[in-house]
């Protein structure tokens, strides 16, 4: 019977609708790889990306690279061209000509931000999964220590790092990587999370998300797994099938203040996750990203960063994109027994 | 360069990124048609669904055929199994056990709601492209009918016509059709407009849309094309590459109220707006959908309908999931461009 279910840090309703995967589909749909060309990210192949700005272990032969994306969805701070960006007749706005080239109702601004690619491992392998230790733990590195680079600088506001794995996740290549996307703007899922746990904090002197965890722990049913310093559970409005956050038990802020000595619980937590799921579902394309504070919001009393997994598994339809509301055919109690089975 | 764009009546930013349209992809996807068997669509199989809750044209051989989803995504109103809902242990909650089932700062409703599909053709076509005059216009009227025969029921609170087309698009039967789902909730996406527009009219008497339309008008740079009474345009802040909204130009809260003599306009523009997305992507998968206003919110003076329709040519990655905001790596003022020629 569906049920209607409301997360409380994004507001978002979400309708739980387990019979609908029953639903005979005419449509088969999995991205497939193209014919295997030279490979930009393996090693031996540096000179074909940008130079690195970073390199795990230091001082050895990489194991984790970190490059400039080549194609990046936002200008790096103190590189904008004032030509460009004055150009008359230019169909662009930005900055001071938002005003009179966009409708005066919008907003635009100079997309400024750092746009990086970490490489996670010399091989040309697809999966978290598949990553040694060292590569694993050097990844964790790499997103905390880039994410406390971009902290440092005022011009930006959010950091955000997230891996896109396989096409269906949204990569254009196969090998293993993870991307620091770090903007001017701050994005409005967090921006919507402040709000909410602000005025939680407000009302109850509690970060709502503490809460949450609290409450999970109680209930058992969606917890996925736990170690001594993380907890893994389907969260009780799972947008998507399998969705997993993973939440410090401790309550902490910000990602790129984590203490290293956190990173080899987390890596085995992630990498026993994805296993599972690809055990579930073979070569399963995923997403996963680390949800931390804005740069420089004082919010550390209420924010409390988690990572968020989820796996492709389902198209998103004009219900969702139309209502910013998702149907999942899928339980998180179901969800959580089948991974706690593995 | 990267431009960073915010939507007026939602809030969300979209990150304008056309250079990463070059970025080269080691993946192809396209959602495959299995083998074709007997399509529970198509006319003589009726026996296959559920009874027409309604044909059009009435009193005759059908051209669009309105049933019950077969897989419901919510309760029928009334349906409600007291039993089911008040089972112990049984892991799902609902209504007033939500307080004891679920953690106490989360929500969850009994999912009460209308899901509808409405066949648009006796024929096995795919595309709105493909109907007859008669049957676009047909599907308009059920649209219609169906929406406003949901709003008399005082337990739903907003009801969503909308299309997927194609597998791509979330479609799980080829055969063209639409659905819709009137709900006991009123959507995010909605209650954000609610909002901004609210606002908006607050501080300067005005409909938010109305002005976005003016100014739309003034800068031609993203119009599409327009009717007498209708302006196609793809909004400042596109979410997605050719994303176009169809605007009437009277100021119109509810498209339950719409007069039928509207429909002649809408169906040829929507007709030909797919066509040219059809000439620019043959076989494109898309969606559609009509925005409209809560049915029980007195929303008049400052919610303006609209139809918005996006074709499914680019994958939502983490970065999307994670931010709710977008990368488009098509600016609207270059896909009305195309669109215009398309």
């Amino acid at each position: 019977m569906p049920e209607f279910r409301q997360e409380p840090l994004s507001g978002r309703w979400v309708i739980i609708a387990e019979d609908r995967a029953a639903r005979p589909s005419e449509f088969v749909s999995q991205p497939t790889r193209r014919a295997k060309e030279r490979c930009p990210f393996c090693a031996g192949n540096e000179e074909e990306t940008p130079d690195a700005v970073a390199i795990y272990p230091a001082g050895a032969t990489w194991q984790v690279r970190v490059i400039p994306n080549k194609y990046p969805a936002a200008v790096p701070p103190g590189d904008t061209c004032s030509k460009e960006m004055n150009c008359e007749g230019d169909r662009r706005v930005a900055s001071d000509l938002s005003q009179s080239m966009a409708p005066a109702s919008c907003v635009a601004r100079a997309g400024v931000g750092v746009h990086e690619v970490i490489i996670e491992s010399p091989r040309h392998v697809a999966s978290f999964s598949e990553l040694t230790d060292e590569q694993a733990h050097c990844s964790f590195l790499a997103y905390r220590d880039r994410l406390r680079m971009a902290s440092h600088n005022s011009q930006l506001a959010y950091g955000l790092v997230f891996k896109n794995c396989r096409g269906g996740g949204g990569a254009t290549l196969e090998h293993v990587h993870s991307q620091l996307l770090a903007t001017s703007i701050v994005p409005n899922e967090v921006e919507q999370e402040l709000r909410s746990t602000s005025r939680h904090f407000e009302q109850r002197q509690q970060c709502l998300v503490c809460s949450l965890l609290d409450e999970e722990l109680s209930a058992r049913a969606r917890i996925v797994a736990e170690t001594s310093r993380f907890v893994a559970y389907c969260p009780f409005a799972s947008r998507f099938p399998y969705e997993t956050w993973i939440v410090p038990r401790q309550h902490l802020s910000r990602f790129e203040s984590a203490a290293t000595n956190l990173f080899a619980e987390l890596t085995q937590l992630v990498r026993a996750h994805v296993d599972s799921l690809e055990h579930l579902f073979p070569d399963v394309a995923y997403n996963y990203w680390i949800h931390t504070a804005p740069f420089h919001v004082a919010c550390e009393d209420y924010f409390h960063w988690r990572i968020v997994l989820i796996p492709r598994v389902t198209t998103q339809a004009g219900y969702e994109w139309a209502t910013g509301s998702f149907v999942n055919p899928v339980a998180p109690e179901s969800a959580a027994r089948k991974l706690r089975e593995g």
